[in-house]
């Protein structure tokens, strides 16, 4: 495995798996400190890919003034171990001023899908994702590109970016990783507490009641929202709701009825930390 | 020659240009109309590139509303044999649906130099020229694209754009090709009434007046712009300035002492027709 601080030496690793007919190339963007849920992203491309970039990148233009830049995990070290460990070819791994040099004017900016939910909790937040998503699909060149549903409104941003932009690479979302009790995996979930933690597992506990909610024949958004609500208020006193929403899977605008394939995503605030979840809700096809 | 209406097209001809051992390619975006300006970008493609694409898109995202995108010229069957008598080896001439589906989100903003000048005459021009210059680029994948120097302040965008997203694409900048009497080539002068055309050479005059001051040592960009307008004012009676501007070559910052090289820019307006032009003025090395 190669380690690559510099653009022109991971595109030279490129170049040379493309001669040696290494093809497809399959590149996994994350921000580091992996777990499961990366991991799953890195073995589904080790199993489409003849070579497989990672990037470990903690993008500052995704975080608001605000946010948890600097606090940001950064476990180089067991991140490359896992990465040796899950059969990567090359890590790309830059400082910030190879990703910004001074004097950057440039923004990929993705309207519609990247104003609602976490868009409009983090203004900026896609812009900044749309940007350097941009960037590393141009330094790496690959065929294909792994992503994890858990950011689910991402990935909507980013397959659009991607068609709108005409961008020569395949987007593949792989399923959330859950830990035993259902939390989804998240580099976040590091900065809870113990009685956080425990509070933590009510986001999916949420998006399951939605899903049941749903397939029982409830039909009107507002109310599956409001069971998902009052939920998350008994369950997580620690914590601050964000939002709770039912949305269509593509351009994530909110329904009202819920009579075709839907998201039901959630993001809650505890302390320092947001955690977020999703999860599709489909009212079974009507018989008869 | 082939002709692609389709995106599927294009790059069909592309990978087999490729496996046929034909790169660099090259391409050479233009809105057609074409005339001798483009013409020697396509020879210069030819030049260097082992396959010369040519996109014909009169681009509606980089008109603004007031503009003239329904009536600017579109001398396709022209502009198809002018291409084959260049060598042109394959023509991408899509609909506005294929560049422009249903549901686009996606655009590509340069801040900082695409506000000045025609940015400023222009709003969302220059987003409307990177969506589709970075549609373009991910559409073709060529290694180098042709740009003319007439369009100074576009080449400066596209590069920083290129620069900033980490483009894997070569930008070579041509020279402005001018009529005998110096006015530079342009698909617009086919606006111009025959009084007009006869002004139109104002502005090459006003450049080259800035280029004299400057090398005879006018270094107060103030007083070379007010011999240029004034040059302006009393040459083009039917016209009406744009601008007038001295500025640094890659920031597009209006500069106030010329001590460094610099670019003398000019647009003017005769009735619906805006002409532009530009031109380095640079002072002479101090001896001693």
């Amino acid at each position: 495995m190669i380690v690559a601080e510099s653009i022109k030496e991971i595109r030279a690793f490129v170049a040379g798996a493309r001669e040696a007919g290494r093809e497809p190339v399959g590149v996994v963007p994350t921000m580091g400190a992996l777990h499961e849920g990366h991991y799953s992203l890195i073995d589904a491309a080790r199993r489409q890919c003849q070579a497989v970039v990672v990037s470990l990148f903690v993008n500052p233009t995704q975080f608001g003034p605000s946010e948890d830049f600097r606090s940001y995990p950064r476990p180089i070290e067991a991140d490359l171990a896992g990465c040796e460990a899950h059969g990567v070819d090359a890590v790309f791994h830059p400082p910030v001023e190879v990703m910004y040099p001074g004097g950057a004017a440039t923004t990929v900016h993705v309207s519609r899908p990247a104003e609602r939910l976490c868009g409009a909790s983090r203004p900026g937040h896609f812009d900044g994702v749309c940007t350097v998503v941009a960037k590393l699909f141009h330094i790496v060149g690959a065929e294909a590109a792994y992503f994890g549903q858990k950011d689910y409104q991402q990935t909507v941003v980013v397959r659009r970016m991607v068609a709108d932009l005409d961008m020569p690479v395949r987007i593949v979302v792989c399923p959330t990783v859950r830990e035993p009790d259902g939390l989804a995996m998240s580099s976040r979930n590091a900065y809870l507490s113990g009685p956080e933690r425990s509070q933590a597992v009510a986001l999916v506990e949420s998006l399951r009641l939605a899903g049941r909610l749903v397939e029982q024949g409830c039909r009107q958004a507002s109310d599956v929202v409001a069971a998902m609500r009052e939920h998350l208020r008994r369950r997580v006193p620690a914590g601050r709701i964000d939002y709770v929403e039912i949305v269509d899977p593509e351009t994530l605008e909110g329904v009202e009825t819920i009579d075709a394939p839907a998201v039901a995503a959630v993001a809650v605030r505890f302390g320092s930390a947001r955690l977020i979840d999703n999860m599709r809700v489909d009212a079974p096809a009507r018989s008869g």
